[in-house]
């Protein structure tokens, strides 16, 4: 069965192969897309082809493309298109939309469009624009049912017939006589309430709103722990600004993961898959000049023990093999301490008993693993001292690294330094330098000695 | 402020002194805990420790808290209690969570507890059991709204007075006389529906039922896509066998994300911050001596070199610079490639166009960072041959870790092999040998030309 993925690839294989031989693509392709399908096709074009392809997308569907897009996509189609053009389409799209566009608006644009819209609207969106990217107020939508908390059951059932219900509606909330925020009550209650009963004779109270400046994360986690559809967003005046639905949760939710997944696995924060090679140059130089940094550091220890690699050259050979365990039993800790940071889960309370039981861990593995490297080492190169040498270095290194790989991230975390980007970095780097000194300095004392 | 996670914590800092001690903490801990505060505060407690809390929650709590705990943590849990005591809280639990903790309860107990429910819920399980645990189907909740297909739009209101609206409820089931899927329409829609008019005038096509074989992952998607808080879920003979909610959807991304934080930290698909040691060594080890290999092919690379490295001690000092750039350089690609496939941008289509970017993109930092290293060995060693040697051989590395980026997570995935996971170190072995290659070969070359 052809996945929807597979489908927009399909796509994306007709265009290029159009463009390749100078052809327009024709315009029906659009046909039976969404928005955000038009935007996973677009991603997965190479930069030059993309903006031809964008070309083709109708104006009115622009706004609605662009939301979809990733930031890095985003902001490059934003910059390549004429500001009237945009502002013709910005125009036309929906607030919720632009409230999300408006940071990456370029100049005094974004401006522009809001004095173009009417009153209301405009409130709204500059209220939600007090907020930072990353806050609850910032992601709104506006799509929430409210009543007068006096409202008997049968007047609000007869509104609600006219308002009708949004979708992802499962929380009525309910305004005091100024048009504050008094409380929230679910759908079901209020469907229930007898005819002349006030809505709030059934305000829940489990049901707390969300606060404006909450962090997109922590929102989602409340929202999943109140296992409703959404929740309303009410600031410190009690004015209720929006929702934020479990389908919002849920985007957070999927771009955290795709970060991280650049992050983790890369040292990147967000890159384009086919971002402008102008772009991409200097953000990657970045980190491969960190990278030569600590490799530097990692030569000039060995750099140190010149004396001990010119008599012995099966220390060179060998060498790696150190680090690299060392790396690895590391990373399998640092692994484990990021998970436990970034849920919560590893706090002081705990972090002793995490580094204790990782120790414990780390010695069994170091003695298993130095004793094979050492059998492997004196068997190669036919020597029971390097055995003992390189056993000895790599029980050490593992056992560091173990240590390294709680105590580096909790370092960081205090600092403010993200430990999924930075943490695997400066372990390498801790790993390398402690196997390297226990490595050659060891064979530098064996040397002299048996000299 | 302090977060949820914070004052969980402090339960935990708070019974691990208690037991410390050798002193029973209060019971009244569990007092405003929710089921997942209690999940989430037992897995932050040492594996000891967790087990005697675990004696402290109340028995018609432990099926719900079971639930909220990640595999390794809930089977370690359900081995250490006798069956006897099992059965008898699994008899309280709700079916919902039977059914997640079905596979993983010892022995004949799963089919005893399904013997002893009464046989509505039993066939239900049952049906939600045929299918895998990374399958829709398995993920059910059962409280979906259904109506006969010719129900009037004012009976139905009036049926649903007493059924009540559970929460993320905002789509209705419609069935045939045979009790058959039927067609979906939004709840609003049936609110407004003509009080003699049937639902089925109002059906919307494009709320499409979730297929239960279809993978959890494909399901959240869809879900986001349809922008609606649930989506029944309908087998092949058109039977109705509950619901998939944006909160189940949440689950499933919270689930994938933190299994992904882990893999791609550290190889490890999923480890308990706390695991007994003796389960932790022996995965650990695996991936300890899948790395050893590969570090040992690195290593007899650089044994081909002996001679070379025995006369000159600069390329011993200098050789990890030339590897780890490779190294960093083939890993910021290998992001971008394992992001692409993960989200499914990246196929058949595009992948030539990956490389082609890659390879311009390497290239270009390649040149860049071949002469500052190149100029770094010249100052250090006081040799111009070294660094023509050095720049050269990380030009081939970085050029061939940039090609290797995409290329190796894009073979991985066509044999089915998860790249996230196998992809940084077969990466890694790539980058260590052709950098060992190319720097120590070319020495070699320069040395014998020279002398």
């Amino acid at each position: 069965m052809a996945t929807r993925e597979d489908t927009l690839l399909e796509h994306v294989d007709y265009w290029l192969s159009e463009l390749a031989e100078d052809r327009e693509p024709a315009v029906d392709w659009l046909e039976g897309l969404s928005e955000a399908d038009i935007a996973f096709a677009l991603e997965c074009l190479p930069f030059e082809q993309r903006l031809t392809i964008w070309q083709t997308v109708p104006p009115e569907l622009r706004g609605a493309v662009l939301v979809e897009l990733h930031d890095e996509h985003r902001r490059s189609l934003l910059k390549a298109a004429p500001p009237d053009a945009l502002l013709q389409w910005l125009g036309k799209t929906h607030p919720e939309d632009l409230l999300e566009l408006m940071d990456d608006l370029p100049g005094q644009l974004g401006r522009k469009v809001l004095h173009r819209m009417d009153s209301e609207d405009r409130e709204q969106l500059k209220n939600a624009l007090g907020y930072d990217d990353d806050q609850v107020g910032r992601w709104l939508s506006f799509k929430v049912i409210t009543a007068e908390a006096s409202t008997p059951g049968r007047l609000f059932r007869k509104a609600l017939r006219e308002t009708g219900i949004p979708e992802m509606t499962d929380v009525i909330v309910l305004l005091d006589d100024d048009g504050r925020f008094q409380g929230c009550l679910s759908l079901d209650a209020a469907m229930q309430t007898p005819s002349t009963s006030p809505l709030s004779d059934f305000v829940d109270d489990e049901l707390t709103p969300l606060n404006p400046a909450s962090s997109l994360h922590e929102a989602a986690q409340r929202l999943r722990a109140a296992g409703r559809a959404m929740l309303p967003v009410v600031d410190e005046t009690g004015t209720v600004m929006g929702r934020f639905t479990s389908r919002d949760a849920l985007d957070v939710m999927l771009e955290e993961k795709e970060r991280q997944m650049m992050q983790l696995s890369s040292g990147l924060d967000e890159e384009d898959l086919f971002s402008p090679v102008r772009r991409a140059v200097p953000k990657r130089g970045l980190w491969l000049g960190i990278n030569l940094i600590t490799a530097l550091l990692a030569a000039w220890v060995i750099g140190l023990f010149e004396l001990a690699l010119s008599q012995w050259v099966a220390l060179a050979v060998m060498m790696p093999v150190v680090a690299s365990m060392g790396g690895i039993a590391g990373s399998q800790t640092l692994g484990l301490a990021i998970r436990g940071l970034a849920t919560g889960q590893l706090g002081a309370a705990n972090v002793r008993n995490l580094i204790r039981k990782e120790l414990i861990l780390g010695t069994i593995n170091a003695f298993f693993w130095a004793i094979a490297i050492g059998l492997i080492a004196a068997w190669w190169f036919d020597s029971w001292m390097l055995m003992g040498i390189i056993a000895f270095a790599v029980l050490v290194n593992i056992i560091a690294a173990s240590l390294a790989g709680v105590i580096v991230p909790w370092v960081l975390s205090r600092m403010n330094i993200d430990p999924a980007i930075a943490g695997s970095v400066v372990l390498t780097t801790v790993t390398d330098v402690v196997g390297f000194f226990a490595f050659l300095g060891t064979a530098t004392v064996a040397l002299s000695l048996a000299g």
